[in-house]
């Protein structure tokens, strides 16, 4: 396995760094400033560093374009031009409609998007471990060629994390309400509790629960920035609907047995989204006889997605005459029904 | 020392087992449902059950009202009403204007608040480092005793909190800012996450993040709906101040320039209201002179506690005739000095 990684910053240098621990992977480093490319063979996150974008990725099965969300239009374009037709190309933005309207038709193009990352930037703080158990969306299209997504499936279970199929449109609307929101939302904490405490010297201490909610809080202002603008109009949905919801409470402020009522109902809701994000240990394997024609592989794998059912591995084996396929699939055994009566839905013949 | 417990569930379970092993004080508690006292005896929280409040509060020299807020005017009132001219009484609610406005006139009642709690609830979690090191909000009045003030500092201080006196207004303005409007943004937050991840069954992983950023949604319903509703008329300045931020980011969400000096004004703000959180190790005693009348020590703690200073222990000594004092204060060494400047601004002398 040829990787080329495309940034070598905390995310490209831990994708490195596993992928070269845990499969053997030769990995080709390009960064824009050439001393990080050193640094990053000295840490051991790549073998060795390319001058240029041609030269990294020629040859290569996969390539990562680790660059931050404003960067990404531009480079993930020279990727794919310098790249060969047999390569996948990815990338590890946030925000994901804005490239895949700008590449999702060319077919080794897969988005991604890691949900995974730390305080501190910089290949210095790579670790192999930083995706192990992270959810690792990957955006495919009806354009994408299903190798394609299976390399890059592959890929991800092996360095430790957990793909799964989303269209991007939905990504960017989920990830602005988890996390692109709770950011602008910790940013105002902060702001309207230092107003609450006054002048510089009048501060008393907050508590663990209010640090916990503003971890976040002023987090990387480049790199945000970037997130907010490039999913300005998600993000503005969820702001509209963050303060509708601000003033329905305003409301209710005067009626202890309402207050009562909304906060239990939030306590049911968070309770199911936790719930759902327990992962079951047995797993089950289906498989789906495709026809081996452009999107098979994403549709099934985003109809899944769209049911919350995780795919936890992979196989693709073409029939011998190249017009047939079948898709061996492993999800959590609870999922497996549910999971073979959507994929006969579409059409396919499902074995469990 | 011996001490009543009027409500014996995690809060006044864990005072009265901190109370009992750190100071060897003698606990009667009381609860409105009498097989609680019996489970706090068997706990070791109370040394036993008083089958009324008059019986629990009998000789008392402090009593700990630990009643939620909603319940707190009444449990307070009878708190008063039943204990003796000598005893400090003090309370645990979340929200201090009700009672303060209710109460601070007579001299025996000291409003109180630990920045502690956990989880869960009930005696059976009653633990005795709950309040090591956290904040225990004081709001004396101009018609607080001042020996009741050491009584109760002292009290809390050997438990393992740090007492810190603060105006009832100003405790309630910045507990709405760090405290309850997180909780309600919290709720909006898991809302919002609901609906955007759609039906029952398409609910993909959201990260570590996010459970941090909601880890109090939903918290305790009773509980915090009579937070809300005591707390409602600074809530709704915090809330109304969170829409008005909330517009400002949306018309900025255009220009990247302008959301990165927001966010990176936010960084700033968020480690000044770190590096203010942390605690010199050193300390410095000050002993002010001060006649000895009613308001002085109130004036003293409120006037070093409206600066962020914290009191890490005092002693009141009368002078032989009575109508003078010495108060020693001990506080961080870093702050000796502002402290003295302040406390001489009252009119009183101080030497360091």
């Amino acid at each position: 396995m040829r990787l080329a990684v495309l940034g070598v910053g905390l995310i490209g240098g831990s994708l490195g760094l596993a992928a070269r621990e845990r499969l053997g992977a030769e990995v080709i480093g390009w960064d824009h400033a050439p001393d990080v490319a050193d640094r990053a063979v000295t840490r051991g996150a790549i073998d060795r560093g390319a001058a240029t974008i041609e030269e990294a990725v020629a040859g290569a099965e996969i390539v990562v374009v680790a660059a931050p969300v404003g960067a990404l239009p531009d480079a993930v374009g020279a990727a794919l031009a310098a790249a060969g037709p047999d390569a996948a190309v990815t990338d590890v933005g946030s925000v994901k409609h804005t490239v895949v309207e700008a590449f999702g038709r060319d077919d080794r193009f897969i988005g991604g998007h890691p949900l995974a990352g730390a305080e501190v930037a910089g290949v210095e703080h790579a670790r192999a471990d930083l995706f192990d158990d992270a959810t690792w969306y990957l955006t495919p299209t009806r354009s994408s060629q299903g190798v394609l997504f299976e390399r890059l499936h592959r890929l991800l279970t092996a360095i430790g994390a957990r793909p799964q199929a989303i269209d991007a449109d939905v990504h960017d609307r989920v990830l602005a309400a988890v996390s692109h929101l709770p950011h602008v939302l910790a940013n105002i904490m902060v702001a309207q509790t230092a107003r609450a405490l006054g002048g510089e010297e009048t501060i008393p201490s907050t508590g663990p629960s209010f640090r916990d909610a503003t971890r976040v809080a002023g987090a990387n202002p480049p790199m945000w920035a970037d997130i907010y603008h490039a999913n300005r109009d998600a993000l503005r949905a969820q702001i509209d609907d963050a303060v509708a919801r601000l003033s329905r409470v305003r409301d209710i402020l005067d009626d202890p047995a309402e207050l009562e009522a909304w906060q239990g109902a939030v306590a049911d809701e968070r309770r199911r989204l936790l719930e759902a994000g327990l992962v079951g240990a047995a797993t089950r394997e289906l498989r789906v006889a495709v026809p081996n024609t452009p999107g098979v592989v994403a549709e099934v794998a985003l109809t899944l997605g769209r049911a919350g059912i995780n795919i936890s591995d992979m196989a693709l084996s073409p029939s011998p005459d190249n017009r047939n396929g079948v898709i061996a699939l492993w999800c959590a055994a609870e999922h497996a029904a549910k999971a073979a009566e959507l994929v006969r839905g579409l059409g396919y013949p499902v074995t469990t």
